[in-house]
C-alpha cells in the first residue's frame, strides 16, 4: 500500500517552505547568484545558502562556484513525481465521488 | 515574490512523510478507523494517532468518535492549492525552455 519514493518525502518537504518554492520560482524566471537570492528575499547569505543546500540535495537546483561567485540555477530533477502522486490521489478521489454520486442516482430511482 | 500560503507550507510538509501519503491513498478507498489503519501500516495505534493528527490540521481528514471508535474520512480540504502551484512551476520551466530554444534556433540561423 505505502510507496517507498524517498525521493518524493525529500521532494514535498523542499516544497513546505515559502521561501524555497520562492526560490524556485525565481530560478524559474533565470539563473541567480546566492547574493542575488539574499537581496530578492531579504534574507541572510547563510539563510539562503540553507535553503539552497536543501534545494540542492532534492536535486531541484544546481550550483557552481565561478571565482567567489556562487551561480543557482533549476534542475536537474523536475516534479514530475509529485505531480503523479497529487494526479493518482485526485483520480481515486474523483472516481469515489462518482461512485457515490452512481449510488444516490440509483437509491433515488428505488424510491421514488 | 513569495507569496504567503501558510496552507501551502503544511500541505506540502503532510506530503513529504510516505505513511501519511499512504494513509491518504487508503482512506481514497474508503473509510477507515484509527484501528484499519494501525493494521493496514503495521504501525502503532500511537504512532498512526500521530499522523493523522497531521493530516486533520491541514483539513485533509477528518475524524469523528463513535462510541469507542475514531472513523477517518478524507476532506474537507483537497489538493487544490498544491496542484495549483506545481502546475505555474512547470508552466514557468515550459517558457524558459521555449525561449531557450528560440534563442538557439535564432543562433544557428545567424551562423549558418
Amino acid at each position: 500500500m505505502v510507496q517507498s519514493y524517498p525521493d518524493l518525502d525529500d521532494g514535498f518537504a523542499a516544497l513546505s517552505d515559502r521561501t524555497r518554492r520562492g526560490i524556485l520560482e525565481r530560478l524559474g524566471g533565470r539563473d541567480a547568484s546566492i547574493s542575488d537570492l539574499a537581496a530578492n528575499f531579504e534574507m541572510t547569505l547563510t539563510g539562503i545558502k540553507k535553503h539552497v543546500a536543501v534545494l540542492e540535495e532534492t536535486g531541484l537546483v544546481t550550483t557552481e562556484k565561478v571565482g567567489r561567485v556562487r551561480h543557482c540555477r533549476l534542475g536537474p530533477r523536475r516534479l514530475d513525481a509529485e505531480t503523479a502522486w497529487i494526479a493518482r490521489y485526485e483520480q481515486t478521489l474523483e472516481a469515489r465521488l462518482d461512485r457515490l454520486g452512481d449510488f444516490l442516482e440509483r437509491t433515488k430511482g428505488t424510491s421514488s
